[in-house]
């Protein structure tokens, strides 16, 4: 199943299942966070389908997506995460998933532009992105793993003037509306074992990378979150990106104003971000 | 004015307000944050004040101290801010501060056991924490002042096993239940524009610092968080540790099973947490 989180015509939001035609059918929650909080989640969206009626569908092409999760309670996110790209770096494999926080507010709806006021320096991290799909607490891997509800497609998007102003790269990375993701969840029943992740920018492929190579995989970055903090039906963990972010280009490359992000993710779907780069860092930042 | 959140005989949580005869008064929100969330919130407690009777007081003595933001939307914390201590480290004031963030888990209660599954190097950081009053976005030095609804104690007790296993902090700070705060919030215009704060380990004092020394000021860093990330009511910022952490004595110090940490701030409160050490890192984590 592909899950949504679309807006609504009241300025309100709903969950949605994605339908064979090319539709979306309406379900009784107001996001896909608060779909997964209902234990019986899979029972509403069957009793959904059996109730379908016009006004239960829209057409895709009216599809207008929310952050999948605009209430995560956690958004988690894993760097240096693709052992290809670390080893090609030079570096050892980390002993450790290195981790780090942000909030809901990060989050923006796949085709949303982002409005970026007071950095020059806006860098891309193509990145799968997990959904938990049930409490853990000081979980084993197989714990994890059942826990999954599905997968989706995330840039974790990074001011780079900002990160590396402290050591601590949070300040670089919670930007309010900032982070893309969506389009849809895809379940865990019917995801792939491994994603293909892409990365381009105005059309021209700029990061590519497979989660097989993954240093610490999705069950195993749940697994060993939880050993400090509780994960809910509705949090989410993003997996690290591979190589290619503009920082690491020669010379380095930034997003300009009015510049599309793509981030796609094959069996999941595609986030297609515009960019508005609306000042300078501000003089008093 | 101290507000404070008290847990209730059926298992909730209710805000109060501390009288001058040795008890609290309850208020009509769960908690201090849900207070706040209501613009006229001084309004509500002087209606509460009004309509006292028997039923709407706790003796002091009965007073069970809750987290005092259990549902904060962000616990924002500020490193490496203490200009005394940086300085007798040999270091240059920081340019910009140095930001991590954790959840509301993070949080417990001012008299609450801390319970610590799976580190062995369990450190203190003594700290005063600011609680955001009003929406801050994109807001200057005057505008974060105004927005300041008070301040209270916290102790960002840190796992520094499992912080210094990566570059980033989060993992050994975000613990659930290990971040003392409260008892109470002062509102801001009846606190002192400066604050001691002091830390003590089974009553021997360890830190020991004012607030007067820190390089970014409580209104300062809710201005500068707020350039990139919306503060709202019940948000809660903490604003970094003096000298005298365990982790930088000879040797290293940190905490025991059964001892008791004490954080204190002159004009605010105490926090006394004893603290439950259970088991070391275990080898899969």
């Amino acid at each position: 199943m592909k899950l949504a989180t679309l807006r609504t015509a009241n300025g309100g939001t709903t969950a949605a299942l994605a339908t064979g035609t090319d539709s979306y059918l309406t379900l009784p929650a107001t996001d896909v966070g608060a779909l997964l909080a209902q234990p019986e989640w899979r029972l509403v969206i069957e009793k959904a389908a059996e109730a379908v009626g016009d006004q239960n569908i829209i057409a895709a092409g009216d599809a207008d997506f929310a952050p999948l999760l605009p209430r995560a309670g956690k958004v988690i996110c894993c760097g240096l995460n693709y052992g290809d790209h670390i080893q090609e770096m030079g570096r050892d494999l980390p002993e450790y998933p290195t981790l780090f926080a942000k909030y809901a507010d990060t989050l923006v709806g796949a085709n949303d532009a982002v409005e970026v006021h007071g950095s020059g320096r806006v860098d891309w991290e193509a990145e799968l992105a997990v959904v938990v799909g049930s409490e853990l607490f000081h979980a084993d891997e197989d714990q994890a793993r059942e826990a999954i509800a599905g997968y989706t497609v995330a840039n974790d998007v990074s001011m780079r003037d900002w990160q590396s102003r402290t050591l601590q790269w949070f300040q670089g990375k919670a930007w309010d509306g900032s982070t893309p993701v969506g389009p849809v969840m895809v379940t865990a029943d019917e995801a792939d074992q491994h994603f293909e992740v892409r990365g381009y920018v105005n059309g021209e492929l700029v990061q590519q990378g497979n989660t097989s190579t993954l240093v610490f995989g999705p069950a195993q970055l749940l697994s060993y979150i939880s050993q400090f903090t509780i994960l809910r039906p509705g949090d989410l963990v993003l997996t690290g990106t591979p190589g290619g972010v503009g920082m690491g280009m020669t010379p380095p490359r930034f997003l300009k104003d009015g510049d599309v992000l793509t981030t796609e993710i094959d069996g999941i779907g595609r986030l297609e971000n515009r960019f508005r780069i609306h000042a300078p860092v501000p003089a008093n930042a």
